[in-house]
């Protein structure tokens, strides 16, 4: 399974593809930073966060797309372009037919380090033994992406178990419906 | 001057084309709603918007393409998607090089009906006598689209008043600097 995380934002969005399955060792097949300039217009920082994520997808092909899902708990400015620059991704990852995973920042946190409140250093320290890399990826948003990517695939199992239990069920119900 | 509106909503989101200058009487060429289901999944409902708002961009060709600024002071979860919304159509009129403005809620009701506070129905008695249309546009994304098309032609003459005074003083500043 080939994952591209994507930590969005509008001035850093974190990209990292990893690749694996649950319960192996993991691969990091490249990680990054989409940059916009904050003096540019909102719409030109967008269309630069879109040939971005084209160029990673063009370049890694990823199975699935996980993004950070955005909670409008912190600043409101922050906020907003984080938003904007998840649709872009979301958007580029659709027009492909790419599946689109959203987890929540505490999700990715538990997923790998072990508790939902870890902090940036925490996470960037298991993000490098993981991938058994020789240092820390920097910034902080890359680390996040690839952290991303590994939550993806290690929930991966237990969502998709979750998907086919659902199915059955509808399946089930519509058999008892039509009977 | 011909100005896309755009009323940003992952559910509704309304769409507006209005030509003419300020001073003058103002033609609406078309209006709308584009509509994506709230069970769809959130890459699919993007691309949906951005489909209905190329299609508008393509049969219309507007020169500005006039967007409501989004605060997050309101509903968490309607806020992302109007956030997203917003992204997207910003994202289309970029790829085309069409300019994008953003006008606030306050700003589009004071331009259209004399105050920042006035509501819905009295946005729409005005967008209503000032397009010359036998009946209020329906739904209020509509007519809200069509709102901030004409505010934008209204504004645009002192945005660029003020954008020519900056440009014409760094310009100043610039040649006392090389002088």
């Amino acid at each position: 399974m080939r994952v591209l995380g994507v930590d969005p934002g509008l001035t850093r969005c974190g990209v990292g593809v990893v690749e694996g399955v649950a319960g192996r060792p993991l691969t990091m097949l490249g990680v990054g930073v989409i940059r916009t300039l904050p003096d540019a217009d909102l719409g030109h920082r967008l269309l630069a966060v879109e040939q971005g994520v084209e160029k990673w997808l063009d370049e890694h092909r990823p199975e699935f797309v996980a993004v950070e899902r955005v909670f409008s708990q912190h600043n409101v400015r922050t906020v907003m372009g984080t938003a904007q620059a998840s649709a872009v991704a979301m958007l580029c990852a659709a027009r492909r037919g790419i599946p689109v995973a959203l987890h929540t920042p505490s999700e990715v946190k538990a997923a790998v380090t072990g508790s939902g409140r870890a902090d940036k250093a925490q996470v960037g320290a298991m993000v490098t033994r993981l991938l058994r890399l020789s240092a820390p990826p920097k910034p902080a948003d890359a680390a996040d992406a690839l952290a991303l990517a590994i939550c993806h695939i290690w929930r991966a199992p237990a969502q998709n178990r979750l998907r086919q239990a659902v199915a059955l069920h509808t399946a089930n119900a519509t058999k008892g419906r039509t009977a």
